[in-house]
């Protein structure tokens, strides 16, 4: 069969351009024994996949060109070698960005048919165990907490601050434009919402956060980071999730001012975290938020692209800040 | 009877200087109804009350002049209107830089008649406290874990190698000058000193922890926490206890790069922390403290200067690296 995949073409100098990348079209393989074959319906584009292009060391290990540009998909099986999976069956998988792909079958989770596959890419996905486990585990919210969360119309941060709503605490979203401020306020619930790209935005965090800050979410570093340093109260704490302002560059900022001696004197604690560490838990995670969807007390923001030739575009789009919730392209 | 005191003259700029204090003598009034009257024998001069003199915020509170410079101390009772302390006491106390000083009797701590007062200020002092707290609570060490400390000949530092190397942990001491690097290794037990004014200090760093590290203890802040970072391993511990390279100026360096990048990529935690928190534990921590010291097993190093106008200098060169072990001066 045919495939279509989009190929990292050459690492980003500076900023992601679409130009990175390049469409290219191959035959692929049936599969072998123990192997699925699975045809993407729709996959996640997320901030994190950025690092994996930088030559800085990351937890995606070291940037290569000429391979498939790498991300999380949900699709159907077309062929399978395996008892377990049938054709037909939903499934979530490293699909990367291409039509089909190949996989192990350990490397495939069965999506439960009562369940919006799509869900799989955000809330019941790792966007959403990412929100789960960074905030309760991590940041340990108390009821009537002020949780912080930055990047908060992003991908994980939109749920990071409606999980903080259920768990009995002020939620302060940062973003990049009033037009998201709005969604998280009106659509999802959070108390307040400060652009960052403001001015005034100092100012008008620390009247957001009157009584400081317990737990900040961070997905940006940079900046933000050093905001929300100077507004922690004692004993807060610092979940590190991802650092989206240094990644789109060939020259990330120094790390914030303050560190550590505001550490020290208001006894903060900062911790870097990557959900993989959580795997264990996933599953009782899941159905914590699949019972909050249900309920309609957790509400699930997709923005989607359409057609595989969209994803670079929707990738660079994403970086500038483009995206309220996930971003999902649809094949 | 007449009080000798050193005030803080004015506040510095840049650099401390001994001019930024000047020498006073008057008259102390007797004890007031519940206060004790103290005659100081010696008192600890340590990098964090530097922070007290700068203009940022700190626990210390905002600085002032023409006040005693603030110290603890160790001292006799000569006056006492309260039962629990009886002229003769050794006690210890906030006496500041002063020959005389009056306390209310809850600021005061007996000494046992059986300790040597001086490790009142060392071992068994906020020095000897913060290391154990800060090291075995904050870090928690395990056996065969690789610790490495900074400022790691001063007072709280050359107390953190012993305690690690007392708890099974292999202990790399980094340190300004290689006649203290000496001292760590061939005194103490450290495994290996490095020396960060050394060209070759990065690499040498990497040899000396071959394994990574697991905890750090930061004394230091600035150019050595960014040097220690890129050596942590996976869920390893940074115990955030002081930031003495950036008490001396008034242009502190911005934070170390990498933050909070690695601190995703390799799940570190950085947790600041203020030995007062733990109080209700003193009591079993100097136990400990106290029957490694009667083993032999925790050696207290203290640097002794002479007479209360000897302090100023003192304090200068203490800043500037010239201390071995706790510095101490004598009346």
């Amino acid at each position: 069969m045919r495939n279509q995949q989009v190929l990292i073409d050459s690492l980003p100098q500076g900023k992601l351009s679409a130009s990175n990348y390049r469409l290219a079209e191959s035959e692929i393989a049936p599969p072998a024994a123990g192997q699925v074959l699975v045809k993407t319906t729709a996959f996640a584009i997320t901030a994190g996949t950025r690092a994996g292009l930088q030559g800085s060391a990351s937890y995606a290990g070291a940037p290569t060109t000429g391979v498939v540009m790498n991300s999380t998909g949900v699709g159907e099986v077309v062929e399978s070698t395996v008892a377990e999976y049938a054709v037909g069956d939903a499934v979530v998988a490293p699909t990367g960005w291409q039509t089909l792909s190949l996989h192990e079958a350990r490397a495939l989770t069965k999506i439960d048919p009562s369940h919006d596959p799509v869900h799989y890419l955000g809330p019941l996905g790792v966007n959403g165990l990412t929100a789960y486990f960074g905030l309760l585990h991590v940041g340990q919210p108390k009821t009537g907490e002020t949780v912080m969360v930055s990047a908060a119309a992003g991908s994980v941060g939109h749920l990071v601050g409606q999980m903080a709503r259920l768990n009995g605490c002020r939620v302060v979203g940062v973003m990049g434009s009033d037009a998201k401020a709005q969604v998280l306020v009106d659509q999802l619930g959070f108390d307040v919402a400060v652009n960052y790209k403001d001015a005034n935005y100092r100012q008008t965090l620390k009247e957001a956060t009157a009584n400081g800050v317990d737990v900040y979410f961070d997905n940006t570093g940079g900046m933000i980071l050093g905001s929300a340093l100077f507004r922690m109260n004692v004993g807060g704490r610092i979940a590190c999730c991802g650092v989206v302002s240094q990644y789109d560059t060939d020259s990330p900022e120094p790390g914030p001012r303050g560190i550590p001696g505001l550490l020290v004197n208001n006894r903060i604690t900062m911790r870097g975290f990557l959900v993989f560490d959580f795997a264990q838990h996933y599953a009782e995670a899941r159905q914590q938020i699949h019972t909050w969807l249900q309920a309609g007390e957790l509400i699930s923001l997709t923005d989607e692209v359409s057609g595989l030739e969209a994803a670079p575009e929707g990738f660079v789009d994403l970086l500038a800040g483009g995206n309220v919730g996930t971003r999902i392209v649809r094949i």
